[in-house]
């Protein structure tokens, strides 16, 4: 019988997160203070994390223990399995090996519980009782209310309109593991009725979620702000996923040729390729790469530059590549693609040659889903279908040259909350929007003022 | 490290069906002919069933192969793992052990697809283009959307109105595997219109959708009808649940004081519970017990008669615990928990005391989910809360008792489509239904036509 999936044993769960940081061949950038321009000290941070998390974000120790505590929650659902995609290779007529990390399998459906258990941990250990966030799609906001829930933390979500919209079982996701979901922009906040009075009909953005929850964080008592991806501790606590794809790969004999992964702040694919990057720092011969939307086309189009992560510029400037923090993207049904930056060191690692970056339209996206619910079975969200829109061209491509090849991906959710974008490509009613020279020329404005970053 | 989950091997998955009709205490009582009421012949099934599965539904043989090409699709997600809730007893301060075998993970989201996936292939190789069925809360419709998919077959799927309005993520989860689904009643069946015209607000039911899915595949070119409960041969393709629990219970070292699961039709109840109603026959001490809901209370309320599979008393009649057939439960938010019938085979095992039930008000069902959720972290269905409800209660009396006990339970489906059903409960606008004894005897006034059938 051939072999399907992968299980590791719950014994052999990673003890310890590995932190890129001290492998990084370029040193990184600091971040700088938002007002000062000058390097962030930990202190300057304190108003939205706490300092656990801050020494996290700034450590370079390559290998990071995980707390039992942590680790008791996460052997709720991991680890998870390393499956074979035998039917996808099959109705694809490739010679090439399949396989994919299900991060789907996790209670909210993604990756993104996987830092939200540490975060949560982290900040009730810090004394924290209230957390605020933004959430795209509104994968993250579950994430973080499970989190939360499982450490009995209170929880408010600032989701951005249109997935507000698009997505309503979200809210009432988050609203059974006992959290608060609100539309952003809100009237509840300075910079949301600014937003609001600038554009009533604004879909949201990201940025100003983001700007929303930080400011209730740092205007209301023992509250704090925690970030679904982006930042060094995020990407840190998502490196389980491909410390534990390593251990799988290892179990059938196989290393991969190719590792892919969706990138919107760059968290799920972060976690599944840092420690295949490692690898690769040290000599190993693996292609790594990145897929983000052409409507939000942030690594293959964006400079890299010193931006601020939300779009009030309230948080520090960070070196990343970037299309200027005021970037609204259009409406795809890839909301966690929707964001204007992305993970600083994500950004360095692209600019030391280390991992690719490609682009593919909503409609390929929607299409490479469709043929993976039929084949494999498992309906994913519009965010991962980007990944699979890359595997299936390279599975295709292989087919071609007539040789072998092992693709990994990340499966980093299921789409079954994300239907009505399934529904409108099956009605031929969705569409492909990318970026005019001039919108990024009027976007990318806002940089010219801000500190530059060296490439 | 707690060991918190058991994956069988995906070579140790079952390779035989369990046939409880092997071994039945008590002789089966015959379907009957719904206009001549003498017993019906495998021929008289064949308008609606192919051969093969009408063998399987009359077949006496204890064993029964599982075909390699049905095989190959389960691997797809099977075996399931087996989990232990530490988290729940923690919460509950129990001493019983708790078990649930999760069929959750499956890519519709329910055990349904175990039967889905063997009558598409039934279908299939009898050379049958197309099937039609019904669905209550949706979870069958999704599975054999996904069995047709698998094998390239058209299927039409007839909604009970109530969980088409309440679940429309649901019919979307259909169309992304490619089949049709449509409100029942509908206007495109005679007895779908005659509904209508007698109740144009009804909420429909399951007895009149299999009445409508049945019309249209008796008057439809190469269709076949497709039921995703209280067959014979349906129970027996679920009984791989309890097949791989015993497996893994035993490589635990486990053996249940009780098995728990919710009751419908009795498909995942029966799944779950076969194998050890064997070996309860054969003298092994354990508890089983079926849970259903107070607003349709089938088995602890209603009579062992014979009665018609549906509405329009078109199917055979059979042996079983009923309300009537022209029963239609309030619109609790357990859709798949709305038949007024139940599996005849499971029928008689309650009659002989092998299996006993409990019936559960919604509200209390709902905050067991609540419970399971905030501890366990898995949002589940509200069948499954069922479930959950008397684990929870059989748990709490082994913390009073004070003594250990086995417990294992059928997690048989995610509430992830289902969630509005919670967002009600915890907005304090769910109520509780029952049935008054004027009622239950004014729907049990179409059983006095029909012929008697033996305790």
């Amino acid at each position: 019988m051939e072999r399907r999936r992968v299980y590791l044993p719950e014994k052999e769960i990673p003890r310890q997160w590995y932190n890129i940081q001290a492998d990084m061949p370029t040193p990184m950038q600091p971040p700088l203070h938002p007002v000062t321009q000058k390097p962030v000290s930990p202190e300057d941070l304190l108003p939205i994390f706490p300092m656990n998390l801050i020494e996290q974000e700034m450590s370079t120790e390559r290998w990071i223990d995980i707390p039992e505590e942590i680790l008791e929650k996460l052997l709720l659902w991991r680890p998870t399995p390393l499956h074979r995609a035998y039917s996808l290779e099959k109705h694809l007529k490739t010679p090439a090996k399949i396989y994919y990390k299900n991060e789907s399998v996790s209670p909210a459906g993604s990756h993104k519980p996987n830092t939200a258990i540490a975060q949560a941990y982290y900040n009730k250990v810090a004394g924290i009782e209230r957390l605020t966030t933004e959430t795209g799609a509104g994968q993250w906001g579950c994430a973080l209310s499970l989190g939360c829930s499982l450490f009995g933390i209170e929880l408010k979500v600032y989701m951005v309109r249109v997935s507000f919209e698009q997505k309503p079982y979200r809210q009432l996701m988050m609203k059974t593991w006992g959290a608060e979901c609100v539309s952003s922009p809100t009237r509840e906040t300075e910079f949301g009725r600014k937003i609001l009075e600038e554009d009533p009909d604004t879909p949201g953005s990201l940025g100003i979620a983001i700007s929303e929850a930080i400011e209730d964080a740092v205007t209301s008592k023992n509250t704090k702000y925690s970030l679904g991806s982006v930042l060094n501790h995020v990407m840190l606590h998502q490196t389980i996923i491909g410390l534990e794809a390593q251990k799988q790969m290892a179990m059938l004999g196989e290393y991969p040729d190719v590792v892919i992964g969706c990138v919107g702040g760059g968290s799920n694919f972060s976690g599944i390729s840092f420690p295949f990057v490692r690898d690769k720092i040290h000599g190993k011969d693996v292609q790594i790469i990145g897929v983000e939307p052409v409507a939000c086309p942030t690594l293959t189009r964006g400079p890299f530059a010193y931006d601020f992560g939300d779009s009030a510029a309230s948080t520090p400037l960070l070196p990343m590549f970037t299309l200027g923090h005021n970037f609204i993207p259009k409406s795809i049904h890839a909301g966690g693609l929707r964001y204007h930056g992305l993970s600083p060191l994500l950004s360095r690692l692209v600019l030391d040659n280390l991992i690719e970056a490609r682009a593919y339209n909503q409609l390929q996206t929607y299409g490479a889903g469709l043929t993976f619910a039929r084949t494999e079975s498992l309906i994913c969200a519009p965010e991962t279908n980007h990944a699979i829109a890359a595997v299936i061209e390279e599975a295709e491509k292989a087919r071609e040259e007539g040789r072998s090849k092992v693709i990994l991906f990340n499966l980093s959710g299921h789409g079954l909350m994300d239907l009505s974008g399934y529904d409108s490509f099956l009605a031929g009613k969705l569409t492909d929007y990318s970026l005019s020279e001039e919108e990024m020329k009027e976007s990318l404005k806002v940089l010219e003022s801000l500190p530059q970053a060296t490439k």
